[in-house]
């Protein structure tokens, strides 16, 4: 696995290998010094496009654990004001020597153009193609609902909201399909892609009627823009729709349900704020998983490969062990 | 000690402790090789909603010389401005895993509220909020005094200009009197807070006259728009009756009188170009101590515990030591 | 050497020992790990107040490979816009304790003027000041045509384009004068310094009569802004003219010359899309050799000396082994 572009790229036993790798990566975070030199003098750039906040600070965290070099291209201030093309701003920084980019654009299929330049030299993960995919939330969704339920087999799940603009919700469609649970898509039809044909999902607009039968309600986020789009006649009148406010989730969502949101969440919008901080929101879940799966991600796609820390032979080190060096640190257990 | 919020948290005994592990890092910041490896590990992340580059890089160089990571959650580019709350955007910050958040905002008792919400789970540092406080500025202004003058003890201290929007005065204070000094605020009525109840200083409008009782004069920054505010007619009536000038230093300082700014200077407004360059002026040691300051505070809230600094046990490691992967760098003593 | 202000500064013999430098960090760049601590704990700040992503991106990561800190003082957001003077920002960044500034700016000799104020005691690059110097582009153009050619002696080297406005060509110009090129610049009278007296060139306005002399076409970058300065009639003509099209290789350019280009490229004004990727084309290698050239101006300054990488003495480690601590790390040769 050279490149991280879609969750359709992952057969079932690709996303299992992740989940596994994932598992030690949360172990690692868990570490008085949660920190292994996986990734030393390794380089990874950020390239995005678009604003992100939660997701580049998630990555660089991840890249930091793994004692990886991180460097952001920042596009406001860059050669992209000054004509370059998207094609030579990547050859440039490739030649710069980098291993690894982590792109978000705007524009769907950016990450594909990229790795095609780039062919096998340096491996490109999506981190956000405009409404197209998000493979990396898609990941930790689903190692969350794994960490929760144990397994995704024969889960029902609700994905609630402005599916035709959300990148989160294919990425999600297409992981949570294939690790074995059923989709439903809830949502008004202006929310809702013009064709549907080949998503291996149920549709439905009504979300009363639907609760009472999911184990899962992933909340997609609601923007303001819609409104002045005329999707919606106004954000009020979504959310006594399609908002999962305490009344709704009192008088019908299962005891065991979880709430799930991929953030920034717009509290009284899409979700009341009692909702969101009921024990059955994994939503801080979520944003915590998401450090050991883009770490497991950089892991696999930058590292020493995969069994050396799932199957390590036994004269091996493993390659999440400190190195000399890190275990005299203070701090570390001795 | 959690957090570092406001210097009224603090007893003389705390002061004097963060003075003397100030100490110890000036001595690190003065090797070869200014680096230890005390908080390999941890993380920490800037939060700035104000506009700020000195204290910024300070806090930075400090995390770095404790080979801290850090990372800046930049708010233009961020969550909030899709209309995240701010107890959503730390409660996000905190689920990525850091260890201090250095929070600077607009709104006085900001990094209360975010110390409240984060328990004692992650430590927060003020680095100023709204007028209030800014504490470890008044933490590295003690530090520079006691280091030219030994002690606070019976100094007479002038702090001039606009008390009134000035979180650096506030803090300066609290820390200036805690530590036995006596404070005279100096300055228009206009720029004075409503009420100095409470405050334990002295108050004049006559900078010539309160002069050459002073062992120090802290100078605070004018920012021109408290001329369209009215609160001042101008800034060449305000520099005429407040600012520091050569002529006005030589009629009344006392010869020995140290001059202080927090930075940045409006040369020619309340401090003239000459005043500032003058041996008496300690302007550039505040910058110079401030880094370590930061390094002690850090240290003291995220760190193996101040007595491993100070007063390491015969048998145990001193925190400050290099671990022996640094020892072996180039340029360092063997 | 402290500092790295105008290649009208270094000898023929300084020239030489920076390639011969730029050699041996080539060779750290194509390790497995191709990181060095021979500036470990050396802090170094990005001061750039004119945009800049290409070269920063390079300087940062030849930082970085050093295994140096880096900070950026980023002028949108910092004092500069309170009304700081440049000399107070510049104290201010040394009393934090940085060893070497990296500065760009939009006015000519801004860098001299921050070496004059810092003395010996701080080092400072011109990463380009105005429309004056660029010295570190010059290094690198000299590297990757040393090592395409063997040598600079007796080359016959075509600057085309907008000489006038380029801080490049100056830094080129007296570079590859130096290494015993010749040099011919090109370009419409309008485009052309008012005064080339002293300058060691030839001129000319016409391209297609120059090209088959020439063993290397330099192009420079042609902003669209000279149109609506009247400089140029259009882009058009003046690609008409003067930029480097297929046609005008094949009919008039020798088989074995070199095309270059500093970057960022306006492909289908000052040379066509097909040229650019000629394999004949060097601009990747230049990017490419950037990071070295950089890495060896960084620790010609605020390394341990030229000679422990050069002639190191058969007793001495040698600045560029990997330390202790480094060589167990993963990955790397044991």
């Amino acid at each position: 696995m050279k490149h991280l572009l879609s969750i359709g790229d992952l057969t079932p036993g690709d996303l299992d290998q992740l989940m596994r790798l994932t598992d030690r990566f949360v172990e690692v975070s868990q570490r008085q010094i949660p920190k292994v030199p996986a990734l030393r003098g390794k380089n990874v750039v950020w390239l995005f496009y678009e604003d992100s906040t939660r997701t580049r600070l998630s990555f660089e965290t991840a890249a930091k654990r793994l004692s990886a070099d991180t460097m952001t291209f920042s596009v406001g201030s860059s050669s992209v004001k000054k004509g370059e093309s998207l094609r030579d701003t990547v050859l440039t920084i490739e030649a710069m020597g980098v291993d690894g980019i982590v792109v978000r654009h705007a524009s769907a299929g950016v990450p594909w153009q990229i790795a095609r330049w780039l062919e096998d030299r340096v491996s490109v993960v999506n981190a956000g193609d405009g409404w197209h995919e998000h493979p990396t939330q898609a990941l930790l969704d689903c190692y969350t609902i794994r960490e929760a339920r144990g397994t995704l087999e024969g889960l029902r799940i609700g994905i609630v909201g402005d599916v035709k603009h959300s990148r989160v919700a294919r990425s999600d469609v297409l992981a949570f399909t294939a690790l074995g649970a059923e989709v439903v898509l809830v949502a008004p039809p202006t929310l809702l892609p013009p064709s549907l044909a080949g998503w291996p999902v149920r549709v439905s607009h009504d979300l009363d009627a639907v609760l009472p039968d999911l184990d899962i309600v992933y909340l997609l986020r609601m923007q303001r823009e819609r409104m002045t789009e005329h999707l919606v006649p106004s954000l009020r009148e979504y959310t006594a729709r399609y908002g999962l406010t305490r009344r709704r989730v009192e008088a019908h969502l299962g005891d065991d349900a979880l709430v799930m949101h991929p953030g920034p969440m717009n509290r009284g919008v899409e979700i009341s704020a009692e909702v969101a901080d009921l024990p059955r929101s994994v939503i801080v879940d979520q944003v915590r998983n998401g450090v050991a799966v883009r770490m497991a991600v950089l892991y696999l796609l930058l590292g020493a490969g995969a069994e050396r820390v799932l199957d390590p032979e036994p004269d091996m080190d493993n390659a999440l062990d400190l190195a000399p060096g890190e275990a005299l640190t203070e701090g570390a257990t001795r």
